[in-house]
């Protein structure tokens, strides 16, 4: 199982971020992010939303205490980063230290993540070591971890898309 | 040369995703970011301000006439759309259709796509056929497209880190 942890969001500002991160966590095969920061529940019905239509089980939720949070959790946990592992090296430790029942936390910042996190996370693994995006680092490293979940079936979806090189085309499926 | 297209900017609303899609373009070896949509100075000085202080020379620019750029751009082009062929295919079709030397032109969007281009682009290509991001399927594409360009050195950069599994440490250049 893999659990997302999104912290610090900011209502208004981080909003399509924040989204972005948990239908990025959705698509991938995460089973929940957890969202730190400013409770924000039209940021929660949006990926909600998307979950009702597309389907799967998705689910989004908010953590006031993540500090808690991350201390509880019985697993492995990932921080993503750009003062991180490699990612080669990163994922060899993962495929190392991870048995396939062993849960695993990621935890991606937005404000400032503590520095004590970077040492007590399990591994701090980066997706380049340059200033990008958290999207597209978690995105990667899911793919990298769980690339076989990318075009998987989401049951009771109402609506599914047929894979075109060129065009468009959707299927209702109710 | 791989050039990326951010169709239909809005400023305010979508500051921050542009902003992560210029960054994400740079970290995997675009030259540049061509934004569309509402022109947003201060969106492109932040990722200008990257730029200075962690090197390479990639450039962010505005484009009002998307459409002609796209039309004139001389070189292969592929939309990034959650309708598009799935991203193992897409990637063979790259590896028998696009040359060492050819251009790459990478469009996302942003605004709803314009369903004439899901035709027109040599490739539609999508990374997951489910609702999540441009920023991380850009990413992931990029990242199977160019791995190689992922912890490169950036010239004439301020600052630099040392990837670390645990802790954090960065470099003062200057």
């Amino acid at each position: 199982m893999i659990k997302v942890l999104r912290l610090g969001h900011r209502a208004g500002r981080d909003d399509r971020i924040s989204t972005h991160v948990g239908l990025t966590a959705r698509q991938w095969g995460a089973e929940e992010i957890i969202y730190s920061g400013e409770k924000d529940k039209n940021m929660l019905e949006s990926v909600e939303d998307v979950v009702d239509r597309w389907g799967g089980d998705f689910e989004a939720k908010y953590e006031n205490d993540w500090k808690r949070f991350f201390k509880d959790f019985d697993g492995f946990t990932v921080v993503l980063s750009m003062f991180g592992e490699v990612l080669d090296k990163g994922m060899e430790i993962i495929d190392n230290e991870v048995e396939d029942e062993d849960d695993l936390l990621v935890i991606i910042g937005g404000e400032k993540i503590p520095s004590w996190l970077y040492e007590e996370a399990d591994l701090n693994l980066s997706v380049g070591s340059q200033p990008h995006s958290e999207v597209g680092a978690l995105a990667v490293f899911l793919h990298e971890y769980n690339s076989e979940m990318l075009y998987r079936d989401f049951k009771d979806a109402s609506i599914e898309v047929v894979p075109k090189a060129h065009g468009k085309e959707v299927k209702d499926l109710e």
